[in-house]
């Protein structure tokens, strides 16, 4: 049978990587697949650094829109990135009747609904495995692997900068701004690292995660998106006496009224797994009603890892795309007629236990008032640890783990409690979550 | 449209969660395979007790044939266990034009030539997620997933009951028969625990995973099987010492010549997450060129994660059965007539590093000695402990870890060091892997 003929727009890390891997592993990938798959058309503003990457192995041209109008060409990789360009090359794509593979997050986050509607009505696939933990096959996992079940909740590090930061912080006791500038000049953050250090990136996956878990639109601009930009050393260290470790973890949670969707740093035991990912690693928890807690582990971006989750892409579309349409698996898992409007609820209403630091005046009854102003609002405390002041300090750090409470009440106590004269410094306040 | 029909062949622990989970997440399950899926008959020689468990829900009957035998029925699912009577309901299954979804890995990493061609030849799909890592979505992520990939090595904790006597013993200091009588106790080993403290289920399912990984066919008789019965206390305690932990591991490993396929008790470094899967947990990790390593984790056995597994094969079914049978995933992830017959190496070929502890006399050159018998077969020391001998005592423990060497020169050293008249008693040997 003749190959299945792919066009590729955009030949940067990834795109260089699938290339690469699919002609080193050309014969495994053919024995699996039954048929061979290969790039035969390239397409990069850059065409002197496509040809440089290619050879004579495809066609290089500068014009994404050549790709597409190629009646040759099956499937299109879109690495482009972005909302702009990338997404009207995605859209004329499926207008051409061709299959699409994307590594596209924010892509998918903001515009997905507008995409696999397109997509649907075309009767072609929009692939993504890709565009969330780079290499684990998560969206396999979550689409196919776990249909038995009620997904109740998905905690995962899914971003390598911010995990690589937060381990090195927590290695080397240093503060946020010393390890970002150690981290661009390892490479492990960009030059401008605003989307991974500000939450955007993980919120982006953590939203296609919240649409095929629990069979809702992809809400992006219903996510809580929270960085580890102010995220201090002190906090870290307390955390590791307290048995957490701190993590930037996007989660999505079932609810009785709706779903929960956040981003933010996070202490979670130490003893868990998923706390023991370091460095640049990605992993992702999942809760289902049957299955119990299960992980998915592995390198969650770079250049070959993300290129074997776009051809895995590549082999399922090859498999399927001369299936009846209505068979596959859909984009969003869900059937797309079967898709809630359950709502995606505010962070007033989300419920986690919390982590505490408050620096206050070394001297009696300070105490008593905090817990105090807890007790009233029906916060209970899980445990508590006061550090022995500094000898001639007139000031001391409290810290308090509470149980869970909802996070509008939470906010009043906090405001309460900053506005006691004895509380000397804006408190510190990070979401805990046992992950159990 | 109607929903799928599916026939239960023997309703034991996982075939009542299947019933179970299939009748509370039905909505769901329908939502996400844009069919219902319903289990209408269900047969087992104890109809009192099935009839206990599914109600009014599906007829019961105690013959196996009737199910097999009805029109109506598009899928059965083989939860009976073994490799008699499973066997032949298996095969007449396929004759009769069902898809067959099993948990038997017994069956498969014996029969599952013979099967999966039966089932090919007549255009049906057996289905086999349960039979590995219970709950984990191991044998999709292998097949489908990972399909980029040149498959470089895979180890596995794919043994509730011996990681749970591990754990254990670890944790408690105890030896493996104490422990293996608590475990019994608490249901986490059977009465007759030979299959699991022996290796042989874990051999089972790493003779599954070496066949999918490499796209060669299943081949237990030549496995390696190893269990943990001889372990001792004392050397879960040397190796923790030495930042390891000692797990059952099912390891398949490609090679220049063939392919390791080997399951006995393994040093890890302690740091690894897969060393930190503590209690009846599972745990694969698989190492692909592209990729990188990888790891799934979750609950290997038990009533609904097992069905979990059955269930997303239901689901897998329910919309791949209309589908071109060519276009399918193959039964072993590789075409069937892409299947190599490179050889499963013996062991005498393959290549680990190794723990050794020889008890010896405390006297001078026995170091000597040991250490030249090493040298002249070429095996280098990694590290080396000797316990300072208890006083009076006139013996003591040497510990050593060796590089990486090919086993049949380490058995030769063993015969020569055992030879000598200051090596007191039998060396104890472990092997060791690093699992980058």
């Amino acid at each position: 049978m003749k190959p299945i003929q792919v066009g590729l727009l955009g030949i940067g890390t990834v795109g260089s990587g699938t290339f690469n891997v699919l002609q080193r592993n050309q014969e495994e990938i053919r024995r699996r697949a039954g048929r061979g798959i290969q790039i035969t058309m390239v397409a990069d503003l850059d065409t002197a650094r496509a040809k440089s990457v290619v050879g004579d192995g495809a066609k290089v041209v500068g014009d994404a829109r050549e790709v597409i109008a190629n009646p040759e060409i099956d499937i299109v990789i879109e690495l482009i990135g972005g909302y702009g360009i990338a997404k009207t090359l995605v859209m004329e794509a499926i207008a051409a009747g061709k299959h699409v593979v994307t590594a596209n997050k924010a892509l998918l986050a903001v515009h997905g609904t507008e995409i696999f509607a397109a997509a649907h009505a075309k009767g072609v696939i929009v692939a993504f495995e890709a565009a969330v933990a780079g290499g684990i096959p998560i969206i396999k996992a979550l689409r196919e692997g776990l249909t038995a079940n009620r997904i109740e909740w998905i905690a995962g590090i899914i971003n390598g900068t911010t995990n690589f930061i937060l381990s090195e912080m927590r290695a080397k006791g240093l503060d946020f701004d010393v390890v970002l500038k150690e981290a661009q000049r390892l490479g492990y953050a960009e030059a401008d690292p605003t989307f991974d250090i500000e939450g955007v990136d993980a919120a982006h996956k953590a939203t296609i995660m919240s649409a095929i878990a629990f069979g809702i639109p992809v809400q992006f601009d219903k996510a809580h998106v929270e960085g580890i930009t102010k995220l201090q050393a002190a906090d870290i260290n307390y955390a590791e006496q307290l048995g957490y470790r701190i993590k930037l973890l996007g989660i999505t949670k079932r609810r009785d009224k709706g779903f929960e969707l956040r981003v933010h740093p996070t202490l979670i035991p130490s003893k868990r797994l998923i706390a023991n990912v370091e460095g640049a690693m990605n992993a992702v928890v999942v809760h289902g009603d049957a299955v119990g807690t299960t992980l998915y582990y592995g390198k969650g971006a770079g250049s070959e890892p993300t290129a074997s989750a776009v051809i895995a892409d590549l082999v399922d579309i090859t498999r399927l795309h001369t299936a009846d349409p209505d068979h596959r698996v859909p984009h969003l898992a869900f059937q797309p007629n079967e898709l809630a409007n359950t709502p995606i609820l505010g962070m007033d209403e989300v419920v986690t236990s919390f982590y505490l630091r408050l620096q206050v005046a070394d001297q009696a009854g300070v105490l008593a008032r905090i817990t105090g102003i807890l007790a009233e609002r029906g916060i209970s405390i899980d445990a508590l640890l006061q550090r022995e002041s500094a000898e001639g300090e007139a000031q001391t750090d409290v810290i308090i783990l509470t149980h869970d409470t909802v996070e509008g009440e939470m906010n009043k106590a906090i405001a309460q409690m900053q506005a006691l004269p004895t509380v000397l410094a804006p408190i510190v306040r990070i979401r805990k979550e046992e992950l159990n």
